[in-house]
């Protein structure tokens, strides 16, 4: 089954500074969308909101500056059962996020622009460490006509 | 096999730009690297270079307003044999790039780099295309100390 990979390497000495921007929802809702509930906790719900809808991610793993693991409870049919990896580790001066969406069943053209969508959802979240200012929704770049 | 898959829509109503920016050198200069040279020409070989090296990319296939094909000939070694599609449509006022590097033998970690340059880069074309300014290489955002 054919994932979204990515890696993106944000100038910061603190691995726990991501670390909260993912797992904190005033962290979430910096780089991802300012629509964001829940609780971020192992086994609790997080709920992401944009224009037309969005995601559940139940929270299956959190390990502190290492590691954040969700999977899709509810959302499009496409993202339901699929988990969200971010892993972290720190090289130099850089911590580096290397990030897997897996368990697409196809490459259908929604999978192109989810991989696009999370590279510059990443790169807000790279933005918001390094200079206190993320792009989260409704303010990132938009793709399509339908966004 | 698994692929890096974007979908990046350009407020755009032609085409054609969008096929000479990823067709003409001038254009491919303008939003991958400014060191771009070669023959774009269907069996030529374009030269893209960058700080550390660079990839060789045979035209394999070039239909007007619809479809570019390279595969790379030369480069690092998980990229050789890979092949890079870039199929065109227009949807409204959007044109819509779909992109595809396939081909890739496992899914390493420079693949993960790889996805997100990707990224970066197709969102160079369509700030060319929707503003006249791409931001090529070396002016490209960078994502770890090695570049």
């Amino acid at each position: 089954m054919p994932d979204i990979l990515h890696k993106v390497g944000i100038k910061s000495s603190s691995l726990n500074d991501v670390y909260r921007a993912l797992t904190a929802v005033e962290g979430l809702s910096a780089w991802w969308t300012n629509n964001t509930q829940g609780e971020s906790k192992v086994g609790g719900v997080l709920q992401f909101r944009f224009a037309a809808g969005g995601f559940d991610m139940k929270v299956l793993e959190l390990h502190p500056a290492e590691r954040v693991l969700w999977q899709v409870v509810d959302g499009p049919e496409e993202w339901i059962g699929t988990k969200i990896n971010f892993n972290l580790k720190q090289e130099g001066d850089w911590t580096i996020v290397l990030f897997k969406h897996q368990g697409w069943k196809e490459p259908v053209e929604f999978m192109h622009h989810c991989g696009t969508k999370w590279g510059i959802f990443l790169l807000s979240l790279k933005s918001l460490i390094e200079t206190g200012k993320g792009a989260s929704w409704p303010n990132e770049i938009k793709l399509d006509r339908w966004e």
